[in-house]
């Protein structure tokens, strides 16, 4: 079976991603020689994910005693009081530190399960299977675990990192592509951040990754991955550099607030969304050339990702918008912080703006 | 004011502890030198602190602004329901990463905001004012947080350095003379794990640590925080090295949940049981001399600690016991995970004993 394997170093923990098809009815073995050790695990897994699933990954785990706990991921369900009743389940099994816990899901299982993780006994073993796009490229990697609070999205988490993270592809066959845009908008976001290499790949291929042929979307993966990880194991606790990955998304999370997420706009897209804006803000700021500003956008409408914001939002949500984005967990004043870019590869970040030069600003670029 | 310093360096923070008298007077003046910085902070004070104290540390607070958050400190309240209050509340007036939680209180108070702080946006600043002696000299240090769940004590936590911890002796003044017996457990367990020349001053000076005169009661703090300081700087993570500050513990706690945490034996108490216990366990097998295990049972008779464990436990409270002893959370198997003591300064660790081996020990010790 053809995999990749990408190694993680953080100051905390040391962890491969493995990256292929069909990786799941391997799980045991793939267990086995990463010489991770327990006896018992319990799997989080999303509701929605096969039985047939389920059972090729417990067959692969017959030497162990496994527990199954369905999960109905949504973000409602991505609360405080869910972990409590989970943490209660596995207390009730006895779990020790050395066993484990396995998410099977998208983001929203896997922010779950790794702050279940993290707090049980102040932490106990951890694997992670991605099922989907947007967590195979961006939330399985780098130990952000967390839920929701009616203030907003994964204000109360943790740092802690996983043992080992499978990111399976064959997960991504049943995926509307809705979804695969969701997941290449992280993508495209890696490559803007870091690489006109990537960029390049990305723009030459992006037909083929959203077809999901070999090996382009596994190329797409793994680099997105790689990507990730170089600012990860520079600063795994977003003292710093880490807040680059948050190119787009002061943005994209208050339009997907201002949504109150509704189905409408899903993460991916409002990311794209705020990446055009991010760009749009670095172009009339003189940060960007004109040229690569369109080199981008280019892209990003012949790939036919969302890009109109006024298609979402009319002037009269501009307050609403705004108000979400004083709230971001990254903002540490009344200021907005933003992350821009120079051109591809190049990114600039703390750079603060007055609430009102934003406003002036979205104000400009809803009519536009 | 004078005032002894000792740094604490981990994997993922540096930090100092200061010990000395009245320093929280002084708190504003301590975090600057200290080159932290934030703009707002979180008062979380053990409702029993006198408002007088609370206004001496408002006004050296100046320079920032301060919301006080009292909390009735018991070890009911110390659930994962009053977390999520409190986060909530801290959300509600909007703190970034860069405020801070200041934490004045004994270890339940401690623990809790300590808790609240790790799990605030992944993690913001985190101040330590320990009000008790045995928080001074063992829960302060060394970054565990938690709180309790219905299957037992601290079962629900993380680890979380602080940022500071000041250990304010004028404290210590109004505690009843239990309460620091219930600390000096703790300093003894220090000694007996880690340095005959301690122990030799506590066996000497004891009388003058009860009675806190300086500079006895310092030093005393001081030599134990250095204790549990190398080894938590060794293993923070508590993986291995770690768990010898477990000495006594693992029947402490079951003693104590045995008793449903009544105030007929706090945990202190429990915990010189349960150090006595370990030793009595480790001079019938063989590890420990005669000599030396009466060396140190004339020291805990002679200060007057708790002793006979047939004042608090019949012979029909035995499986109780170990019931809780098999669910102890340092424990990865169905064995019984000790921590044990070949002379003071030399602990042994990860021993593992069957249920039927200790009760059949616990059987005896509870009729001799």
């Amino acid at each position: 079976m053809k995999q990749i394997k990408l190694k993680v170093k953080t100051k905390t923990q040391k962890y491969p991603i493995i990256i292929g098809y069909n990786l799941h009815k391997n799980l045991g073995n793939l267990i086995k020689k990463n010489s991770i050790k327990f006896r018992k695990c319990f799997l989080i897994v999303d509701k929605n994910v096969p039985s047939k699933i389920i059972s090729n990954i417990k067959k692969s785990l017959k030497q162990k005693k496994v527990y199954v706990h369905l999960f109905n991921a949504n973000e409602k369900n991505k609360n405080f009081g869910n972990i409590y009743k989970i943490l209660e389940i596995i207390l009730n099994l006895n779990f020790s530190r050395e066993d484990c816990i396995i998410s099977i899901g998208g983001g929203i299982t896997g922010d779950t399960s790794s702050l279940v993780a993290s707090l049980y006994k102040r932490g106990l073993k951890f694997i992670n299977l991605p099922t989907t796009l947007l967590a195979q490229v961006d939330s399985s990697i780098g130990g952000k675990t967390g839920v929701n609070s009616k203030h907003g999205k994964n204000l109360i988490g943790s740092f802690y990192q996983p043992n080992l993270v499978i990111a399976d592809t064959v997960f991504l066959n049943t995926l509307p592509r809705r979804e695969i845009i969701c997941g290449y908008g992280e993508i495209l976001k890696h490559s803007l951040i870091n690489s006109k290499n990537f960029f390049n790949f990305l723009d030459k291929n992006y037909k083929k990754i959203f077809n999901l042929s070999s090996p382009y979307i596994e190329k797409a993966i793994y680099e997105s991955c790689k990507i990730k990880r170089s600012v990860v194991e520079k600063d795994e606790k977003e003292k710093g550099l880490r807040k680059i990955l948050n190119f787009g998304h002061t943005f994209a999370h208050a339009y997907e607030a201002s949504q109150s997420y509704s189905k409408k706009l899903n993460h991916g897209e409002a990311v794209v969304l705020g990446i055009k804006t991010a760009l749009n803000f670095s172009l009339k700021n003189s940060f960007m050339k004109k040229r690569e500003y369109e080199l981008i956008v280019n892209h990003i409408n012949n790939a036919g990702l969302p890009s109109s914001l006024n298609k979402f939002f009319k002037l009269k949500d501009l307050e609403k918008i705004l108000s979400f984005m004083v709230r971001d967990k990254k903002n540490n004043s009344s200021k907005i912080n933003l992350v821009l870019l120079k051109k591809i590869g190049s990114p600039i970040f703390n750079r603060e703006y007055t609430t009102k030069r934003i406003k002036s600003f979205l104000n400009q670029y809803l009519i536009d």
